[in-house]
């Protein structure tokens, strides 16, 4: 997929917005959505997406969209730090395949790292669904304290 | 480093800020600097951080010095993809030193892929003067534009 390619619409995370595809939710308001990874590279691998702009990537989106998404990306860092401790936080943003974009809905991805242990394949193996639904707990237990 | 380090004003970053070390600069307004790195992953490696927030990473960040860089990243990517036409752009932000930060002054990373090309190690090798300055000139001409 190019950088300027249009945006397709039955992409998996416009159909997660349009409530046709499920996900583990870890926050929503009127603007951002944000969920677990579910083939995540770390413990806690969270995306964070805009909701109202159909955009592909950070050439397209909607600057406000674009900040809204920072500040909730901002939000949950230090839920995940506070919650699962770990040693560092990359945040990411791919635009364009060759940059290693699989989804063509622009996202940012919290990606924790755990001294000692290396990142996974991102896209290379499903996380076990109870494991999902007890991090998404956990997360949400944390953002409501 | 740990996440939740102290801010230390002596950082390279700081000293860029204050003008007491030289950078190739590409951007700046009262909130905002934007810079090539000198230890290039990629052609085109540009930094964006803020000047009035003294914060080590996301965790401490002011929201609105990070929107204003998440704006300041957006239009640099998209004058990086004018101008150099990469395949594709790499936006990345890295907490602690388990996570790849190497300054501990928060910045954005604007990283231009280029298909076929994989990326250079951070900090292995320092750019070219005159590489650096070329291009330095290539980008101020295209955002003035």
């Amino acid at each position: 997929m190019s950088l300027t390619a249009a945006y397709d619409s039955q992409n998996i995370f416009a159909q997660i917005i349009r409530g046709d595809a499920p996900c583990y939710k870890i926050y929503e308001d009127e603007d951002v959505l944000a969920f677990l990874d579910v083939f995540p590279q770390s413990y806690g691998h969270t995306l964070v997406i805009p909701k109202r702009s159909a955009a592909c990537n950070i050439l397209d989106v909607d600057t406000e969209a674009l900040c809204k998404m920072a500040a909730v990306t901002q939000k949950l860092a230090q839920v995940i730090v506070a919650e699962l401790q770990p040693d560092g936080v990359q945040v990411a943003q791919f635009n364009g395949a060759p940059a290693g974009q699989t989804v063509f809905h622009i996202h940012m991805h919290i990606v924790p790292r755990f001294s000692g242990e290396g990142l996974g394949v991102h896209a290379a193996a499903k996380a076990d669904p109870a494991e999902l639904e007890q991090l998404q707990a956990r997360l949400l237990k944390r953002l409501a304290a």
